[in-house]
């Protein structure tokens, strides 16, 4: 592994990058901060994997056009996010304010529409108001100018103004050596942030993320890598099963380092991805720790499937039954219940060869139930953030692990009565 | 539609058919009734469908090895039934309990180990006690003997016997002509009682249904009549998207209103069909009424869709939604999630050609949002046990319905500490 070095203060450590976060007026309280923006300098890159949602929002519709556009020779300037409202399943109407919301950033920071790229997280069915972008956008921009986003404290606000039921702001960030030249070491980082509490089981991507480095990477491998963290990480956790309409994940390269771009099976590629990876595993973890009403991480560990696709299935249906979930929460190590969900998954094994522990605890090894302390499963219940299930199938070498949470009163409480 | 009489009593109006409901000490309450006896005279046939589970219990392993048996000539005489306990992923030793209950039981009323079907309901992944059966058995079989098992009270007792964490016993009985023959007419009755309120999604069955009726059928006949029976009935409902272990569903045909086998294709076997039908819907909608902490049933009704697969996709994907149901259990009319279950669920459509109501409401209309009254949403909220939601897809001409009910803290509550 690469030794790497954690810095506070998410995308705003990433050299060249300007970010921003303000109150704009999405909420009903006046204090919350609702408007992210992030300004990249020109001849950057960026890219982006998305909800494959048939109810993909307006935002999610537009950028996938503008980074078409991009990979076809335009360049990025700008990613702008609203909380509050999703813009998503507003009809035509949803895809006119998305695109006005593009030209107002555009013409504010003096580039081309199709290098802007939008997203939103909130209400799902409302139409999205432009007033607050029309207060919000000048003050943002006011802000990059001061010079301000260029630091830990605006990084942090940034990463507030993306926020949904989310209970606190989420970054991380990395430097590393990336590669030595002439003798010098060239030092990179990459900074990131996600939102997301609840209507999480992305498919290609999360909620929202935003990633950044200020190394420089042409458009296709930047998506390549992006992919590549994403499947391993973003696409690795479920909340509750459910796919958002407005799942989106970027990755920007500004290039500050330098201009020479990082070339695919490179030994500094794939240091890059290496970190990359592991930035994105960080913010997915506290995706998993603030999942809505969570109490404790799960940690879905499966082994000897007969592929990783069966993997896959196992480890999902074992994350997501809400039997499993509430289980956890109730700090029973009911472990039929983790059968129950293996069972009902669809994958090809036997009973007889599968071996489950939990908390670290042996309970059923090749098929049989063995006696454990239920003593020791409270206790380790109680004395433990993160529960470990693991589950071998005894079918093959296909392996997986997947991230969760448990299921509380608080998540319906969360959730019956969002709207209002 | 054929003219049915509804009836009190479940299996006990079945003529022919002997049952009880006793306690026999499967639950640390004393009092609570926990083994179901059924007792069909000799000629009788059965059928079952049974989960999908690679987790199967030994009862359901068992119990298909003798319907086997009884495919080759074997008659069907009893199903005993437990609570308390599931006997599933109990290895090689719930095998062997499981046939020690058959010989137990074929033992006390005279007759083959084959002859006799098992289901087991209850807490996973702990071995079943043999001793209770010891004292129910015999206990059961002298209600049976006492000729009280023919009545409507025991027909109650006897779907109390199966119930978990039930709220109410489950039953439904109707009468009905099932032609005449020399100018007399031959009534024909149909009973069944179910169990299910938690670990619902039913693949080919739900976790404990018995149907008896007292015309005369073929065993290959009435394993069809139960299987299209179950796909429009126990295999549409899902309270929590966790399939059990120890799903089945019997049909018992005693033959003693008539010893002519029903011919399949024949008007009075496409009547008993009918009829078989709407009896399981009957009890399927029961299910849905007390899911686990349920305060709502909810009906989703989808068409439009590309085929009938993809309405079951989309329909599902909607009706297991935490985010739908918490929805629901708030009396928020958030219909943005209708909209995000159905983009989620892998189905082709496009989101402009949808069309959504909820409480008969038109909420989103071919991709447009409609303006609607929340206090009217409200108020029907209020007054209404069954919550509608339709989705039109726009896409074909695929339509299915599922049931299911709304996701409250009654449910963690539960589910929490299941076991002590």
């Amino acid at each position: 592994m690469t030794d790497t070095q954690k810095l506070e203060g998410g995308l705003g450590v990433v050299k060249g990058l300007q970010v921003a976060g303000v109150s704009a007026g999405f909420r009903k309280n006046p204090e919350r901060l609702d408007l992210a923006l992030i300004v990249a300098p020109p001849a950057s890159t960026a890219a982006g994997v998305f909800t494959q949602s048939n109810f993909a929002a307006a935002p999610v519709l537009l950028s996938r056009e503008h980074l078409a556009s991009q990979a076809e020779g335009k360049g990025f300037r700008a990613l702008i996010i609203n909380s509050g409202n999703a813009n998503a399943a507003t009809g035509e109407t949803g895809m006119v304010t998305a695109k006005k919301v593009c030209s107002m950033l555009s013409e504010a920071i003096n580039c081309e529409d199709e290098e802007v790229l939008v997203a939103s997280t909130g209400v799902i069915g409302a139409q999205l108001s432009r007033n607050p972008f029309s207060v919000g956008i000048p003050m943002a921009v006011n802000l990059l100018g001061s010079g301000r986003g260029e630091s830990i404290g605006m990084g942090l606000s940034t990463a507030e103004a993306i926020m949904t039921t989310d209970t606190f702001p989420k970054t991380a960030a990395r430097s590393f050596v990336l590669a030595s030249k002439d003798g010098e070491e060239i030092t990179c980082t990459i900074g990131g942030m996600v939102k997301g509490s609840g209507m999480i089981a992305p498919h290609m991507a999360t909620m929202i993320a935003v990633l950044a480095t200020d190394a420089a990477l042409e458009q296709a491998v930047l998506q390549q890598a992006l992919k590549e963290a994403a499947d391993v990480s973003f696409n690795k956790v479920t909340i509750d099963s459910d796919t958002s309409t407005n799942d989106s994940a970027y990755l920007i390269a500004t290039g500050a380092i330098s201009k020479e771009p990082l070339l695919p099976n490179s030994e500094a590629y794939e240091t890059f991805k290496a970190v990359l990876i592991e930035v994105c595993q960080d913010l997915t973890y506290q995706i998993a720790q603030d999942g809505e009403g969570a109490t404790k991480v799960i940690v879905v560990d499966i082994t000897g499937a007969a592929n990783s696709e069966e993997a896959e299935l196992v480890a999902r249906a074992i994350a997501d039954s809400p039997l499993v979930k509430t289980a956890v929460a109730g700090h029973d190590a009911n472990w039929g219940r983790i059968a129950m969900a293996a069972g009902k998954a669809g994958a090809s094994f036997k009973q007889e060869d599968v071996s489950i522990s939990i908390l670290e605890l042996e309970v059923f090894t090749k098929g049989t139930p063995i006696e454990f302390s239920e003593e020791e499963a409270s206790k380790r219940f109680e004395e433990r953030d993160e529960i470990l299930i693991s589950v071998d199938l005894g079918a093959g070498n296909g392996a997986t692990r997947i991230w969760t949470c448990d299921l509380t009163k608080e998540y319906i409480e969360i959730n019956g009565d969002y709207r209002s």
